[in-house]
């Protein structure tokens, strides 16, 4: 059996759902999902779509090249499709904090994420005794302002070595270049330790601790050249009260942090993102 | 421009959604929003979808008529079609609690519900100040164990006689007999002053305090004839602890009530709830 | 039988707490409530306390007399005793929303609320109907930019006439210049409908909108001269999507902004605020 | 510095806290935390302090004695007195399932939690690469029907030469017997995969998913001789819909079943739970 997922977006016009199943049906497809939106602020059409194929002869790239001729240049179409049995390959980037690692680590282990983790890659080596015990390689890049330039160059070498689809900075502390950004658009998933906009930048829960908020918040989101302000793809939030020092906002966090930041994986690897407008939609 | 609400349900089959997208487009349809679910566990279908006409002569019956005559047997669908512009009508049953009540008033003086309220009926005067400050006709029909059928007699006849779609019982705290769920099945929404299946019953506040639970909750259901065993429409919960008495409960569990009922009224006016096996599908 | 409420805040210093129950059990009380909290950053100590005191000669006056000899000079503390049968006394601006005046009125009327409303002050006329239907004075007094200064000499007026203690904006579309603000500091009640830091200022759920955050909130906090920027009391959220217009948010909005508003009336009241740094202390 | 935290709870009664903080100062002890609540329903009393003695000749077990002979007949006191600075030992039992075993020891590595894992325990072979990889020791005791009075001896035998105080079963799969619940008293904390007292028993998931409920749940509790009946420490909820499948629920239940059982441990360890009639009062 054959499965593809198919993700479009163009200018909302009529017809367009209809001409997709139809595409569908010709070519002897059961589609088993679909779900759509329209933004009518923007008039933009976003549809995802799982459809089964059973024919033995059937082939992804011959059905992308059926599809390109048929409807992408009707409806000026976006679109991306993705054999539904290839696993994504993503690069796990990490500093010293550990919480995160653990999380998606473990969860990988119990085959809860449908991906692969061909290497974690660090600036310090403090999580490499994690990286052998769940048997993952374990590259150490370090990085200082001079080294820079070249340290991302080695990262791009083994992003590219690896065939890497998307990379998780899992409280990787430092800054992005946008020559990484620039080859992985809307593919870096960062995890920001606070409700996004709110504290944007550095030591957030010391900032959430001194504005006396009642609630705090996680953010994961893609990477873009402006600090912080990517898409947002999942957030989440728990109640402090005045009871809570910066240090006890620092443990709840880590919580947050860990779970916003696996559920985002998830979304990312199952296909169910699209981004626009620096926006994202979620597929359910 | 005139706009249908579809919903349906089968046996999950192939070709299903192409054939229905199809239908629509043939008869100069336009799909404004589409969502389906298959239950894998039942092998059930479920979708929904919406669909604009631009034709002077389009007519809901004659839609209906060529929708039935092309698919309904073909793919043995259980099927709904609204009038998109068809403003639900809806019973309010209460008795003397006034929360739900204002509640849900004050969201319709709003405009927020897409729904008509043509009377509000009570087995108590207490509210009727209310309905009278709202303009809206009350009904004061008195229950006891030997006037019930009689009162359910005249509530009939009153539901007919507004031509009511669907009845809420905002704390109306009189068991619903079997000739009014017979009348309306899953047409009577409820709300159940606990996270249900927990505290099924009577006073599950107390029952809630002596367990010593650390969350509330509140459930809207459509009532069967099971006792508070109807199908799950909405649910929402809040943190309790310790330092709150059994009336500390019921406050904030009043807060709970009135926002999950509220909820239940706008996904059902909008026609978004699909039932089976007592289960409920909630389209976005 | 006389029961306070004390309040006190000061640096944080060995036996305090000792000292302070010692008087009370001196002066034949009966603590029936303790709770503290320190702020190890600032080295401050907070306690609220409810003390009974069974005697027929028992005077507040008195008290609080015999209180500031024996103890506010040697701590040095910051105090305010309240008898803890008079209720507050909190005056309601309103514009043009509705929610919120609806759902603290609910509350209001069914006795869930420790206060009196003696009057509704609102810069237009429209809700004057829904403080008529519950009986509650309502004076229009109308601000435009040249009007101002005297409008606000009227408010003020008002709130002396009536001996206010608080007040509580319930999206009063009015900028409450500094005048007001120092004769009732930490005493206005403002609900602003985000979750504070984020979106400050006009058009927050716009804001929301625009950025494509997965989770919007509300604020209530007291009034100080910069905008949004008060001392926080209570704060919620609910989760979005991308499936929600700007309309949506600002309905499910609604929910949350009368939630939130009426629980930070409810501490207020209680007595169970208490404000230093520009954050709060909010006791259980 | 020697500090000491005291739990006392008893029938309700005039000059307790004043007696008690009295005490404290008379013994050179400055109060650094108190917290109190009474049971208006039952007439109980109960408090958490914790205060410190700068004096060089302090002495636990003197002032336990003290304590005894001035307070504990006069106010027929239950009370605990614990040195702060002695972690508590606790023993983790697992079975085959790992996610709660990874969240507690990844937060144990990282120093989150005040108490020693001297030894993992299961009938299982399957988990101890993980306790290996955390340099724990791992006991293998295996349990049949017939060789469950012997293993129960063995696990006695353990917990009682390793002095252990509070015994955590993650998501340990059997029944534990009287025997070890008598000799551990409120000390044995279980994660139970569902709201309580919803679902009790096995294979909560999939009755959540028959019943439909749009929240499921994750309950920490005390063991006792009762299935699923014990006192609650802690609880959780997310968001669930007609989408997500029994494998869904199973995956999202994981994140509120580690995330859960990590926070009751933690209040045990910090002291902060009092238990009676069978539930419990939570400190902040």
């Amino acid at each position: 059996m054959n499965k593809i997922t198919l993700l479009i977006h163009c200018d909302d016009q009529p017809n367009i759902i209809a001409s997709v199943t139809n595409f569908m049906a010709e070519n002897d497809g059961n589609i088993v999902y679909i779900d759509q939106h329209v933004d009518r602020e923007q008039n933009i059409f976003f549809m995802r779509l799982e459809c089964e194929f059973e024919s033995d002869t059937f082939s992804v790239e011959h059905f992308k090249e059926a599809f390109r001729n048929t409807l992408v240049d009707r409806f000026k179409l976006k679109w991306r499709i993705y054999a539904a049995d290839r696993k994504p390959q993503m690069a796990l980037f990490v500093s010293k904090y550990d919480h995160c690692l653990y999380d998606i680590l473990g969860r990988y282990n119990s085959g809860e994420l449908f991906l692969d983790i061909p290497f974690i890659l660090s600036n310090h080596k403090d999580l490499k005794p994690i990286a052998d015990s769940f048997n993952i390689p374990f590259y150490h890049i370090p990085v200082t302002k001079d080294t820079k330039p070249e340290a991302e160059k080695k990262q791009l070498d083994l992003l590219e070595s690896y065939d890497i689809d998307f990379i998780v900075l899992a409280r990787y502390m430092q800054i992005v270049s946008s020559r990484l950004i620039d080859r992985y658009p809307n593919k870096i998933i960062n995890i920001h330790h606070s409700f996004l906009p709110a504290f944007i930048g550095a030591k957030p829960y010391h900032s959430a601790y001194k504005r006396g908020v009642k609630i705090i918040g996680a953010t994961s989101h893609y990477i873009t050249e402006e600090l912080d302000a990517g898409p947002i793809i999942e957030q989440d939030v728990t109640r402090v009260s005045h009871t809570h020092s910066i240090k006890d906002l620092i443990a709840k966090g880590r919580d947050l942090e860990k779970i916003v930041l696996s559920n985002a994986i998830k979304l990312h690897a199952d296909r169910k993102v699209m981004v626009y407008n620096n926006k994202t939609v979620i597929f359910s």
